[in-house]
């Protein structure tokens, strides 16, 4: 292929668009980026306005002009047929339910505050900070029991919920959690960062 | 079918619980209920310890002992291969980015806000109130938008997107949002609840 059919409006920093271009690295898709901010979002509208709900990155457009946004939508869609969705019903819906999880439980927690303390507004936020931090340990407290008797999050290979888990995770030290005590994440963070064809974020 | 196959950890006020209902009713399938308070969560770690990464209902038990939490994940296990999940690549990846919206934009405002409403805790949470408002009618805008060009959410007919948002949408008025000016979204409301075998919350 010589021109990339995928637009991916991204962010560099952002955990969300990462689990995308961390998918099309393993699957070998091209693509080309196009950087949207995640601090001024004032031209929002404008540039997503139609091509997806909640106006956020990541958001795709295919080259026929069909658009995708939600990280977890998008990943899905390369993802089926692939190795990193199983065929089996039950296990389909346990990828399912750790990329749900990791929409309402984990990443409303530690990509926020991780959001809060490296953009510098951790004191504007500091009446919920408390809360957000417990919120995460939960969630990571929540990962260390399933990963204590397991390689992968869903079976026993590398699944999208691994991809999607491992976004923020791998980078929650930077809001200020404490992965020391959750051995089991930290081994199996390693595991997917020795998947061949990975991607730094 | 003689007995349930299927465990249901419910709560009846609950909107992500009565989506599960909700899809169980359309496909005809048997299922036991127990109920879980949704305002004191002592014994959480006791029931569904185990069952589901979040503790939350809901979450199911098959006969054979295998468990699922996170509503978005149980309406995929049942609905896969039901007319309420299409065929086609794009559109499953579209009803996923709908039901991922739902769980990150539109939950986590229109129910939360209804929760502290309607439990007499609007008070406690009145610094957070205004903002969670606004945050439940810029997903029902994002929603309105949509709907203005369609009858459902995904394709030409009802599918799990429209299950995930009718439930906490179609009692958006309990936590006080005005559904008045949401014109497309009330026609839409009516057609969902006027689908053959629909229940009440």
């Amino acid at each position: 292929m010589l021109a990339a059919s995928v637009l991916l409006y991204d962010n560099p920093v952002s955990g969300n668009c990462y689990k995308v271009r961390l998918l099309l690295a393993y699957l070998g898709i091209p693509y080309e980026r196009r950087e949207l901010s995640v601090e001024d979002r004032s031209n929002r509208e404008d540039v997503l306005g139609g091509l997806s709900p909640a106006l956020r990155v990541p958001t795709i457009v295919l080259d026929d002009g069909r658009s995708l946004g939600e990280s977890g939508a998008i990943l899905w869609y390369f993802g089926e047929g692939t190795r990193f969705v199983p065929e089996d019903p039950f296990e389909r819906a346990q990828v399912l339910q750790w990329m749900f999880f990791e929409q309402y439980d984990h990443e409303p927690a530690i990509a926020v505050v991780r959001f809060w303390v490296t953009h510098g507004r951790a004191d504007e936020f500091a009446d919920r900070l408390p809360e957000r931090m417990e919120a995460g340990y939960k969630a990571l407290q929540a990962m260390e029991r399933h990963l204590e008797r397991r390689l992968y999050l869903v079976g026993d290979r590398l699944s999208l919920a691994d991809i999607a888990l491992y976004a923020y995770t791998h980078v929650a030290e930077e809001g200020g959690f404490d992965l020391e005590p959750y051995a089991a994440i930290r081994s199996w963070l390693g595991r997917v960062a020795a998947e061949p064809a990975h991607v730094p974020i």
